[in-house]
């Protein structure tokens, strides 16, 4: 075929979507991180807490962006009265988002009361995970 | 360089892969996910399940696909005698699809007679959770 | 709008990053996977290294790159002294890359002589499994 009718050929099957692209990018640093603990085990939390800080160590705080979520047996990471409610806070102060899921608590009748504060709160942990990835970031699962 | 000029080697550059994209999308809803069942722990098997109801719940069944690949000792979710067989059915009701390892299944001896009715099969289950990746599916390890 | 506009804007917005586009992939093999190592576990050590494996099996060793990246409290993977270091020895004849993380190595007074040898080390063995994946690399946790 022509070399325009080439070009246009292959523009018009990029705009129409029949080249693959990538999924939309969230706005923000080029690093991006989704940590899950769904684990009910301390040493997974600390793992997951030591995970962020070097992320941020390594590549500068203001250069990723650091999501934990917990759900399941992980929900109790995030409780007030959790045996790292003191790295939470700290991570939280150095800019890590720190997520809880909803379905979790309603199944475990917990309530926001009962949490550490500072931490925000999505309907379902897993889809939260799902679709950070989809917008292109990475995953870990310590 | 001139506009049209630009075009036509921005056009080319990207046909012949100078321009990163991503790999090719399977078709289907946007949102999908691979959950990995790796453990011989029903526990694990439990919260696989969940975590697919969970994101069906959230997104609607129609609007997500959903994989989850059994592999090593995760196999035994799979097996006939599991005890999570009612609650596979019930992913496979709802339009989960569940995948068993083949390798996993010869290295332990264990034929397709001795697995749940309605499961598919694949080579290496690390394949196919490693390919739906990069086919742009998102990945769940409870 | 007219068709060679059309294209004009298609491709300037394509050049100018605001069509979606993947990271830049690192050249190599289209088929790549970082396996994650961070359980103090022999059976989570053996079953990464049998996926690495089943991976080249399956698809050839020289259409996937894989790499085992070991962290954490799964750092003793790695040792001199490491109960599957025959398999990692094995591992590494075959072609695939194993890292170790030297944040760890510090942080639990560990030194190269005492690790197994012909592996690699990165600062942030965490950092090193994030970026494989914004770069297009699939993930697996075993």
């Amino acid at each position: 075929m022509k070399r325009r009718t080439f070009v246009h050929a292959a523009v018009a099957a990029l705009a129409a979507g029949a080249l693959p692209v990538a999924h939309a990018q969230s706005p923000g640093p080029a690093n991006k991180v989704v940590i899950q603990v769904s684990d009910a085990d301390p040493g997974k939390w600390n793992l997951a807490l030591n995970n962020a800080k070097n992320v941020q160590t390594d590549l500068g705080a203001s250069n990723v962006a650091i999501e934990i979520v917990a759900y399941g047996p992980g929900l109790s990471m995030l409780k007030a009265d959790s045996v790292v409610g003191n790295r939470v806070r700290e991570a939280l102060d150095a800019g890590v988002k720190v997520v809880a899921c909803e379905n979790t608590m309603r199944n475990t009748k917990v309530v926001k009361d009962e949490m550490l504060g500072g931490i925000v709160y999505v309907q379902a942990g897993v889809v939260e995970i799902m679709q950070k990835q989809q917008q292109g970031w990475a995953y870990l699962r310590p």
